[in-house]
């Protein structure tokens, strides 16, 4: 008889699993580790949720119709040029399943976001990853020049926060010889957007979230928009019923809250740009970002930058119990922290405790 | 440029996806097709539900802690033996990613659950199908030389509802060279269970789901029970946070409304044997289920019964706005109807539209 261990598919036995940014338990916590949204959801969505209740003993929607059909029309596409997921992490899945894979490379830009590589290893694809310079400007020609199947491009990137100009996406979509994903989990944070891009050519994908400017990570929504023909392919490898009756409701009633959700993200923006000013005026580099999170460079009063310096500050916060986000793994990331823009309050302690650190070094 | 067609594995290309049973929008459907269980949610798991939903913006518990830890109590197990699913089919896929797949055999009985082979092909791995006698009892021999990495197993069955005996199970599991999952959707409605086999083996996988009698299937949530090791390796494979925090948070207070479900159950088990009862009083077959549906063969008052029979009954039904499930592609099944178990006044309508359809031939 085989091990289980002699059982399970050569790839996975070894398999490194994507590592969730750390979720505290206890109380007291400024989470500014996972760019979520600082603010608990409005009523209204709240009341949906509940209402949508009373039916749970019932299956939900296959295809979570009703919300596709008012994402369609707030986007002033067709139906069936939309799916929704459980999470994007669902769709970004579906997607390297479908086109990426064994057999298949799967193309990206790093450092990203770090499940790509996972969701390639779980389908034994390969992957090739086009190493940003210290300016994290899009390798264009690099990437065309690829020979992949399917391409993520995070914009705005993470971690950085850096939006790429249309006109190179644009580019890339002219010449890239594969599927081209357009992760915009951040898009609402910013000033424009590869959408245009969907009228233009059948093999863009641009998925979406609801974890971050909707506010609703805990609700597990996110949606994907491209050509019919994309979105019949991603439906065939979907589970049936991947999007519960809660999800449904909830984010279909989180869009009809725009006018909620624009001074929402209004204030992030604001609040961002602030901390960004106080940071470099604390001497840090920041990355302009279009995000709802900073990507940077800690100093210390002695002018001293680093891994060493950024690991330090990311243990001192969270000793005063903030947390934010550090990537030690990489030359390009091992001196920053990402932080995420929390309320005006949380921001200001951080900054406090920023200070509190420089004066103590 | 490659076309999208040419870019999609080819096993994807021509995949026939599962087809989930018909969900109507309209009102006034006698819904017996998909095994729902007939009532709302208790007012605690909506209360649990909407407490919850305050939490929104934070994502939730990537391994769904606290649910585990309910379900390790509940089942006496330990938590590293639990791990919670997006629906039981999420677990499904899981398991066929990590021991099916490309390369691998998959192995079921047949008919069963048909998300089996669709997931099988998905995965591109083979799948090999062993056919049921019209006796429908399990063949033991078959299976444990049938050579595959993966056996799904439906106890009770579906579309039968006919649980097979634990000694049975337990000789599968001594001599089965490979992961032997036991498929426990129905198990709530069943006078047993293969749980004692958790203890015995490492390669059992236990799953279940709070969609049929703990009446949530619009919150898809499933769970597995199993060895750690096997469990270690499913939650690798896993999406991150693949459970959204409402349905953790309803299927733990599902799990402590256990007096509310021991009568609910009782309610529709008795529902289920007066509704078997009068199926044989008009000169039906039907299995004896210990499932929440019957699986019956349809006969009219002049004694004839078959595929005409049942597809004309099954139509006749769609007309009296009451829908059954029907199976048309199989000679084991086309003579048959499954029949979910809906309330007592429901059942009571389905039973005067058989006789109001027999006496119409």
């Amino acid at each position: 008889m085989r091990t289980i261990n002699e059982l399970v598919q050569d790839h996975i036995r070894n398999l490194e699993p994507y590592t969730p940014g750390f979720q505290p338990t206890g109380d007291g916590w400024i989470k500014l580790n996972t760019n979520e949204l600082p603010y608990a959801p409005p009523e209204e969505i709240r009341k949906a949720i509940h209402e949508e209740s009373t039916r749970l003993a019932r299956y939900p929607s296959p295809t979570s119709q009703e919300l596709r059909e008012v994402l369609a029309k707030f986007y002033q596409v067709k139906v069936d040029q939309v799916i929704i997921g459980n999470g994007s992490d669902d769709l970004l899945n579906l997607l390297v399943r479908a086109f990426g894979g064994a057999g298949k490379q799967t193309l990206e830009t790093f450092p990203s976001y770090s499940l790509y590589p996972v969701l390639t290893a779980i389908a034994a694809g390969d992957i090739k990853s086009i190493q940003f310079g210290t300016d994290f400007a899009l390798p264009v020609e690099q990437l065309i020049e690829s020979k992949s199947e399917i391409l993520f491009l995070t914009s705005p990137n993470a971690p950085t926060g850096v939006r790429f100009p249309l006109d190179q996406i644009r580019e890339l979509a002219k010449r890239f010889d594969g599927v081209l994903v357009i992760d915009e989990a951040y898009a609402e944070f910013a000033e424009g957007s590869a959408l245009p891009l969907l009228e233009e050519f059948d093999h863009v994908v641009i998925t979406r979230t609801f974890s971050k400017a909707y506010g609703l990570a805990g609700l597990r929504v996110g949606y994907a928009l491209a050509s019919p023909e994309v979105i019949n392919i991603l439906d065939r490898v979907r589970d049936s019923y991947n999007v519960n009756r809660l999800s449904q409701a909830g984010a279909a009633s989180a869009i009809q809250s725009q006018e909620y959700y624009i001074s929402v993200i209004n204030e992030v923006k604001q609040t961002r740009e602030r901390t960004r000013e106080a940071l470099l005026g604390v001497g840090w580099k920041v990355y302009p970002s279009e995000a709802n999170f900073l990507f940077a460079e800690p100093v210390d009063t002695s002018g001293k930058k680093g891994a060493d310096v950024a690991a330090a500050l990311y243990q001192f916060l969270i000793n005063a119990k903030i947390l934010v986000r550090y990537f030690p793994k990489h030359p390009l990331t091992e001196s920053y922290l990402r932080i995420s823009i929390g309320s005006p309050s949380e921001m200001e302690r951080f900054i406090e405790e920023v200070k509190k650190w420089q004066n103590s070094e």
